[in-house]
């Protein structure tokens, strides 16, 4: 019976997972016996008949969290805690203390647990396409050079370097998942350079007016929230065999241009959802995303049996299945 | 007047750079006025008429040592204090103290200068090959990935990262230069796997016997300390205008195989020195060595104006002039 541990389980992707680990009840063959959830604030507990789950709040920021969080030894553990990349900008050290130091308590903690028993948990940690930096190529391969533009990708890039090293020594048994940029993200819409990506779609599919702020040629690098959802459950179980030479990888998405977010926005929901979304171009928001990755190779993952989602518009349905009912429900 | 600042001026490069700024006397064309020398143990202090030279000891690993240290605003810091490979991978929390912490100590005590009274000092961090990690091409290029396989090696990337992302934010101006392995490498022998690549010419010179512990044919990256002190000098003269995209960067070497490192003692001391050598493999070095870099392709730092040695032989010839004399001196 396996224990497994999501650090940040109150956030979208979390909450998302928490619930899928007590559908699929098993990681690898494994069942799932027990569930901790540990956020700052509060998780929602998922209905589970037959899994035991916890909920707990605390920093993970501050070392001892980490060391009380690994006392009952979790068999898998998910760290998606982090404050995002236009906080972490904003913010200088709070970014650092929390997507780093707390990365890092972690890892201490779990080293410390290896030295006195032997403990060596499977570990996943949420990377980001942020790691990566310009000048990028068209289609960004596994060997291609890390070097973040954002204090949000480099605490991402260090995680990685630090999950690399811990697993290396057999204190942790680490694997990095680099989740492409959430397409479409449920809720209200935010001040990410990014929202409009989701934006375009959910508003009009909400019957809400949405603002483009680049030209449709854009292209960008797509998972819908159950695409990565699923590779965290899918982390969780590969192999440690298959894990020696690289940790960390960068998941397999969908390239798509706004162009084609547009048509499948199009094909399901119509023209009228498309004549929602108007035009009006954001210089700051054209420079900052022009340095974005568009595609990438993504060959170590999908080797590893990784999934993408089939296409922009199976992303589009995927949402509206997952989600819409609820924004629905909520509106 | 420029005040500069070498941390880890007692270590073999350190005392090499002091010797040269006082030799050169200047730094881009301003003049040199001041000299602060900080290891744990007490640097030499090179004979200088025209410059105030301080020795200065401490633990660069302590938060409260930087904030010291850059309590008189040096215009230049040269950061090369660390532990090398070994003692990083046999003691881990050490390495990542020195190497890691020390690191960060020493720029976030510039950080929180810069915003008290806008300080903004050129930066120079010697980072290493150790940050490459196989599988490898045989042509490294600029933009290849950077995945570790020591804890040294992590910490210098991560080094790197800091350095990358505390220069983008304009807290500093830092450049990071990943040194090739320094050959021949003054003084005695030491147990580093890569100590062969200096010890089958250093111990022959010296007319002392040597073993070589992999074939002939191995290929790997070099600098003479000569060419690697230049380095250090060089970097801290870049003008930061041309540094906006990436501040890590490898140096420049000569890529030679341990055929032509014998070729090059033949040429220089005869037949009777190459003799001193002798051939015994070994399978745990021969191992290490394997995943080792050939060859790079350092594009960057030579449009930058970084400059490698010519051969091999002049490898060799620049190690008869600065350091033979003084080796025959102490035998
Ligand atoms: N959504 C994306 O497009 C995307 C893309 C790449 C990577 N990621 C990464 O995936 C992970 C999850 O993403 P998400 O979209 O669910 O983010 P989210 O912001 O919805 O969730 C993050 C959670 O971490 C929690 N948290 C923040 N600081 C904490 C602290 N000090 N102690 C404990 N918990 C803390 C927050 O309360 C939040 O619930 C993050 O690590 C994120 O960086 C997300
Ligand atoms: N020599 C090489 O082949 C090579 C190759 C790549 C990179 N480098 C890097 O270049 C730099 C200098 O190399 P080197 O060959 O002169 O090394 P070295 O070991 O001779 O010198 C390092 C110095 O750092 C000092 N130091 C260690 N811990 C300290 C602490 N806590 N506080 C203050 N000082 C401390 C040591 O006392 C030593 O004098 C190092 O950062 C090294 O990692 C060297």
């Amino acid at each position: 019976m396996l224990h497994c541990l999501i650090i940040g389980a109150a956030g979208m992707l979390g909450d998302g997972l928490a619930k899928r680990l007590v559908k699929d009840g098993q990681i690898g063959g494994r069942k799932v016996g027990r569930m901790t959830l540990f956020d700052i604030v509060a998780a929602n507990t998922p209905s589970a008949e037959e899994i035991g789950v916890t909920v707990e709040t605390g920093d993970i920021s501050l070392p001892e969290t980490a060391t009380d969080l690994i006392a009952s030894r979790p068999d898998v553990i998910f760290h998606l805690a982090a404050i995002v990349s236009g906080e972490a900008e904003r913010d200088f050290e709070k970014g650092y203390r929390i997507n780093l130091d707390g990365t890092r308590h972690l890892f201490e903690a779990i080293r410390k647990a290896h030295e006195a028993d032997g403990y060596c948990p499977r570990v996943v940690f949420t990377s980001s396409l942020a790691v990566f930096g310009s000048p990028l190529p068209d289609v960004i391969g596994d060997d291609y050079i890390i070097t973040p533009r954002s204090s949000y990708g480099t605490q991402k890039a260090i995680g990685e370097l630090l999950l690399a090293d811990y697993s290396r020594r057999g204190f942790l048994d680490g694997i990095g998942i680099r989740l492409p940029t959430i397409c479409i993200r449920p809720g209200k819409p935010n001040a990410a350079a990014s929202g409009f990506f989701s934006g375009i779609l959910r508003e009009p599919l909400a019957g809400l007016p949405a603002t483009l702020p680049v030209d449709t040629s854009v292209r960008h690098w797509f998972a819908s929230p159950r695409a990565a959802i699923g590779f965290m459950a899918h982390a969780a179980a590969v192999s440690s065999e298959l894990l020696t030479e690289r940790r960390n990888m960068t998941m397999p998405g969908v390239s798509a241009t706004v162009a084609d977010e547009i048509e499948a926005l199009r094909t399901t929901a119509g023209e009228a959802a498309v004549a929602l979304i108007r035009h009006e171009k954001d210089p700051a928001i054209e420079a900052i995303i022009s340095t974005w990755p568009q595609a990438f190779d993504a060959g170590q993952a999908l080797s590893l049996g990784f999934e993408a989602d089939e296409s922009f518009e199976a992303i589009v349905r995927a949402y509206l299945e997952d989600y819409a009912p609820a924004v629905e429900r909520a509106s």
